[in-house]
């Protein structure tokens, strides 16, 4: 049978991946960046829990399986080109694994010399990411 | 001499690709997604025009240089890992070449069977775009 998600061009690289971005459907705010492929995709939409395509692991990865810090799929959208997704979620504790709410926690200044943390961390990642 | 966008890790992949996700600095929506160089992110910094490098077409590419439409930079964002960036940026009209203000326009509805237009086209793209 046809899936919607049949409409995403999984085949544009040679990897099958896709960019997914996290945006907590309550503040807008982006999460994180991660990849996917169509498999990690119809695991997410299955589960309800966000999954991704380790690069570095070569691995299905559903994010928190190890801190508890899952994002809970809500909604998904497609560009234009079909060849990325965003995807709405809800998250539960703080998504980066620095314990910082968002991957993205460090800002250009405007002289662009140097990073500013512009967040706090939520927890101390030792506690959460046994070693 | 060292610059702070060293820190980006633009050789974790073959093409020396990055993911660039834009945010309206205003509103938070999710604009697109392009892929960074270090020439692209160098060119944005330096003119305040977001630019890209296109897999398709190889070359770089400051978005809005055929419809006007263009992405003022603000800010950028780096992320833990040091592998993506979010641009926080002003967009001048509809950023998507379908006119729609954001590339992604369609969500998956509840069902997962079919994608719902969320937005409505600010302009014809036969208008914006010369064969």
């Amino acid at each position: 049978m046809e899936s919607a998600i049949d409409l995403i061009k999984f085949d544009k690289t040679d990897d099958g991946l896709i960019p997914a971005v996290v945006q907590d459907v309550n503040t807008s705010a982006i999460l994180m960046v991660g990849f996917m492929n169509k498999a990690a995709l119809e695991k997410t939409l299955s589960t309800g829990l966000v999954t991704f395509w380790t690069r570095s692991r070569q691995k299905l990865w559903t994010k928190g399986e190890t801190s508890g810090n899952v994002l809970k799929f809500k909604k998904l959208r497609i560009n234009c080109n079909e060849d990325s997704v965003v995807v709405l979620a809800e998250p539960v504790g703080a998504t980066c694994h620095t314990g910082h709410p968002s991957c993205y926690y460090r800002e250009l200044d405007d002289a662009q010399a140097d990073w500013l943390t512009i967040s706090t961390p939520e927890f101390d990642p030792a506690t959460v990411y046994p070693k």
